[in-house]
């Protein structure tokens, strides 16, 4: 052997190289329940944000397609986020190694999408062509598309039982599904709902379902403890237009909250929040703001209601309220087009997409002080890994 | 070079060996959002099993002192559990690479603990000193010592906006501490709540803390949205024994339910679950059951009750109340010494601990059927990582 030490050296060394490689990746580890998920909806990406770890980007994830109005849900564990892109692509995004573990063609236009409970499917409602599409997690692939009549579905959620519900925009119907059968029944058809549904939610408790309506002056309420009918619950007007016929798009059924016994409702042609008593259905309150709140989410607590308003006035501004005073405490002037808001897990920080200045703003929910921007391309929605352990997100 | 070859073939194999171990490492990843984490109370070591593969055992964690009574919150982000032993040690498990990350002795008897809201300390109640104790996660270092005029503390929770609760068991009072202040201060002391608090819980909104008294026929109520006073909620009393003086333990207050309006809670003496209105604090109904539960747990959905029985009598059955109908719809006997019960996230599956026959079992909550059987070591307390999300726990 004339030179056996050097290359022992080398290899000693490339061994040793590889060890600390494998070091630093031990210490690039995160847990995934208070992921931040940022979509950059031009870039076609999503930024990974843990907000465990001071709010640190973990990295970003590109080739997504478009994201226009997308909207992500999340594995059962949350290792894995789930995004319908609004050309069909149905992407299952690696949150532990930040790459794309999956991709699927679902529609041609797809609107949303929801997780079921016991984890194993998506499901995927498309306006073109008008169906449900369920895909297995283990597989990725479609194992059964449900036709809706030639209808755009919308609102589709998932619920206790492993169903999923799901409305029929041009149909006028509300669908239950049974994703625990292995056909995947439709067991449900609700015929008598009003006219254009064009959002659905699901409360927290995993028991009611509401469908927003183009065309009727109500929403749509499903009693998933007594499913026999659907009840139409009257719109709140706002109190100086008492002759208003709500016949406009009321903001993402997102901005619905019930805390302290009462709905807090934005309302058609309203400056504010409607008051609504849930055990009569009664208007009783009206908070005013100083334009038409878009989103108006709760903090999880549910004292604090965050406002913002995206179509033409203060597209800059988020209001706080407080929902023991039923008061304005706070007017925040984040940046250019605010578009979205998202709590982390228990409300200690929101985040605030700044489409117009390219960042995210994370703000302290009990200061109100600004504690961290983050640069992102034209962010839009922002979505909790949290999300995993909720029904109907 | 007399024989280059088989060193290169040697260093070739080593390298692609530890690629593979690479490899391998890499597949063995999961999300952190509905691990369920068992007590092996006897071993003084956790199971940690990931109920979103398959309830898939990951791995053991040992060497975490006396785990009686022991109970676990985990870090913001949930990569992290902590657990407090009954010798006085808190250790921090790391739930991505299985290990114990660090280790404090914080008390000569610790009886809980809680992580505030913001993630930055872990609170600790000692039974012995008296005190609380607050270590921050960053340093795992003893930052304050909260000295509790030689009472034992117990009840311990976390509040939104970074306080922290906790009941004085010989002192008989309750006390708000501000987590958010560099000291620490204790910001209200309550006196005249009733004798002898035992344990404590806050609702799921974060709202209202509740006392359970050895001595007094009521518990405490702390409104933290008009925390001026305490209100004194009278015990209910089963309606075959109307006079019974409630002087003895009720259980755990885990096994307080609120659900469509009503409380749903063991009472003295009574085998079954009072109902109680909350708007009177008047009981209502009574759920006769075949023992006296000591947890009844609501499924996430708030549809059912799971209740065991650990006193004496039907120590191996488990009962499930539907909450719609109020009637008990399974009674199942998963084995030896039932000690625990823990939901997944939503609820899909239950894990049940047996500790006679050294299993934790896993039942599917839609159609009761045993899904799995997991091999522990005297199994007690099981907690889900969902926790991190959720306040008081």
């Amino acid at each position: 052997m004339k030179s056996p030490k050097p290359l022992r050296l080398i290899v000693a060394q490339a061994i040793l190289g590889l060890i600390l490689t494998a070091t630093a990746m031990a210490d690039d580890k995160w847990g995934t329940s208070a992921l931040m998920v940022v979509i950059e909806r031009e870039a076609g990406s999503v930024l990974v944000i843990d907000s465990a770890q001071d709010h640190k980007v973990l990295g970003k994830v590109e080739g997504l397609g478009v994201l226009h109005h997308a909207s992500i849900s999340f594995s059962r564990g949350s290792r894995y986020a789930y995004v319908v892109s609004r050309d069909g692509f149905l992407s299952k995004i690696d949150l532990v190694e930040l790459k794309v573990a999956n991709k699927l063609k679902v529609g041609d236009s797809a609107i949303g999408l929801a997780v079921t409970q016991d984890g194993k499917y998506i499901a995927i409602s498309n306006y073109k062509p008008g169906n449900i599409v369920i895909v297995s997690d283990e597989t990725f692939e479609i194992v059964k598309t449900i036709e809706a009549d030639n209808s755009k579905t919308v609102g589709l959620v998932d619920a206790p039982n492993d169903l999923l519900i799901v409305s029929l925009m041009d149909a006028n119907e509300i669908w239950v599904i049974d994703a625990s059968k292995p056909d995947f029944p439709v067991i449900r058809k609700y015929t008598d709902i009003g006219v254009k549904p064009y959002d659905g939610l699901l409360t927290p408790d995993g028991r009611w379902y509401i469908a927003g309506l183009f065309h009727s002056p109500w929403v749509a309420m499903l009693d998933l403890w007594n499913p026999e009918n659907i009840t139409k619950v009257p719109l709140p007007k706002p109190p100086d237009k008492p002759d208003l016929e709500p016949v406009l798009k009321i903001p993402h059924l997102e901005g619905w909250i019930m805390a302290d016994g009462d709905l807090f409702a934005p309302v058609i042609g309203g400056e504010g929040l409607a008051v609504v008593d849930t055990k009569t259905w009664k208007s009783k309150e009206f908070i005013p703001l100083s334009a038409f709140p878009v989103f108006a989410m709760a903090r999880p607590d549910m004292r604090q209601i965050w406002a913002n308003y995206v179509l033409g006035k203060n597209h800059d501004t988020v209001e706080v309220v407080d929902i023991k005073t039923k008061k304005v405490i706070k007017i925040l002037k984040p940046g250019k087009k605010i578009f979205h808001m998202q709590f982390t897990p228990k409300g200690r920080y929101v985040y605030i997409s700044s489409n117009g200045d390219n960042k995210v703003l994370v703000y302290d929910t009990k200061t109100f002080e600004l504690i961290k921007e983050i640069p992102a391309q034209k962010p839009s929605g922002i979505f909790c890994s949290d999300r995993s352990n909720k029904f109907g997100l």
